[in-house]
């Protein structure tokens, strides 16, 4: 029943303009991961390839296509976490680099540390050879729209960042039985210089462990670090929930402990998985046994295969 | 039984010399929060009481008394979390300032955010009229000489990190019986710039629920990272256990899968504690009832009236 990935570009309410492109993104995002499944590479691999194909898509908050903070720049948090080891790498509030999902597996890999920050993570970019990108790189003409109309006074950006498009994430199980999850953003509309959200945080913005499984969350990212979301799917799991019936628990006590909506996807580790999530809307595609499953609207699922795509 | 509180000041091997100075600064940051429980006030106001005088007090790796970084500088994180609402508020990164946890209550009170890293955290100090420090006043002899001798080529600053003094932390539960975390560090000696610890993340560096209780860890803030520490706690004392079960159980957990070694402070909503270590050392001090416990090694646990004190 293995390989499993499963992707998803952001909790939310999307309008009829973007609802094509961001799921045509999730597909591709999560075929891009599966290929590298089916030729036996490894969780790890497939999560950040998939979340690279997410950020380098203008369409999603992550990377190229990020909201602007309040002072109209461009700070990014991402995580890895691989499942053998309970190791996870992050970075919070970085600038300037195309893919924070790539720079969180450096410091997972190549550091005795777990999450490196603002100039601290560009520092340990500059040293690992990654490129420098201009600011105005990361941006489009979308996320410079959206950043003025939330600097009116009465604005509010919180709804306007649940109405609109989110962060993106996956999670995979390989061959041998290793999951993975990996998740990026820009983060939180018109937020606060510095402001670090739910992404890089272990436990809040991914969780992995061989033992049970992987999540990866969307949504309010101060909702989920008070419930810990990913560390309480991967709880429920362990006391014997399905990757459903776990993802909708925490979920709904999200909503009811801190009136927080998100979504997640999740997998476990026996290959089973879940796309779950409380908002109108949430772009999401999965790949088992050659077929692929993807959705938008809350009970939509479609199903092709592979071959087909 | 309420209000009840308890202080950490670090878990790992405290010299003779440093002895005598950590386990009455425990005592007096422990009696500090006890005198705002004891008139009322709330277990939010005395855990942040408590750690302000072991940041204040230069014997402890948080605020004075920091461990420096790669470059000699001081770098700091700090969470405090609120039991009632789940809200938390954190630093990392942050410099200049004297007390980080007193920022971390600022975050969560001031603003929609849980965390502001590095120099938007020192933007937001600004912005609410907190003073700026010098950095050389953050630093003592002792975290100089320190900082010089991991220079060294094959020095391991993870041990000799665990071979002198940690992070700072308290839990409480006041008579209203509503529990708080705070916790405040320098974080790891001779770290990269920008290294982020457990300490600022919801679950790994505190976490408090009234449904449960609360908890503080210390310890190698990576593997209490990778095993989403203060979260696993309350699992347990959701599922049944005592504090004192709890705590042995997570850092067990913590010991075999990640070979991490910590301590922890913990509290329950019924204001049942516990100071549990799997390091040689940690010290820590208690009031409940108006006794004062307090101890250093394993096993030891001295009772003192506080009236006498």
């Amino acid at each position: 029943m293995l390989p499993v990935i499963v992707v998803h570009g952001g909790a939310g309410w999307i309008g009829k303009e973007r609802a094509e492109g961001s799921c045509r993104g999730v597909q591709e995002a999560v075929l891009a991961g599966y290929r590298i499944l089916q030729r036996g590479g490894s969780a790890l691999d497939a999560v950040e390839e998939a979340v690279v194909a997410m950020e380098d898509n203008p369409m999603y908050n992550a990377g190229c296509g990020s909201v602007l903070n309040e002072l109209g720049g461009v700070e990014m948090d991402a995580i890895i976490m691989d499942g053998k080891t309970l190791a996870s790498g992050a970075v919070s509030a970085v600038k300037g680099i195309a893919n924070p999902i790539k720079l969180s597996r450096l410091v997972m890999e190549k550091t005795e540390h777990l999450c490196l920050t603002a100039e601290g993570a560009s520092r340990f970019a500059k040293a690992m050879g990654v490129p420098e990108v201009e600011e105005e790189s990361l941006k489009t003409d979308y996320s410079r729209k959206r950043w003025v109309e939330n600097l009116a006074p009465g604005s509010n950006p919180v709804e306007s960042q649940m109405g609109k498009m989110g962060t993106v994430g996956a999670v995979a199980i390989d061959s041998q039985g290793n999951v993975a999850s990996a998740t990026s953003t820009g983060g939180m509309l018109n937020k606060m210089v510095g402001r670090v959200g739910d992404t890089p945080c272990v436990g809040c913005g991914a969780y992995a462990d061989n033992l049970f499984g992987a999540a990866s969350p969307t949504g309010h990212g101060e909702a989920i670090m008070k419930v810990t979301l990913c560390r309480l799917i991967l709880f429920h799991m362990e006391q014997g929930m399905s990757p459903e019936k776990a993802a909708d628990t925490a979920l709904d006590y999200m909503k009811t402990r801190v009136r927080g909506i998100g979504g997640v996807v999740v997998v476990n580790s026996s290959g089973d998985w879940a796309a779950r999530f409380t908002s109108d809307q949430m772009a999401w595609a999965a790949v088992k046994n050659d077929q692929l499953h993807y959705g938008l609207y809350k009970g939509e699922s479609f199903t092709l295969p592979v071959t087909s795509t």
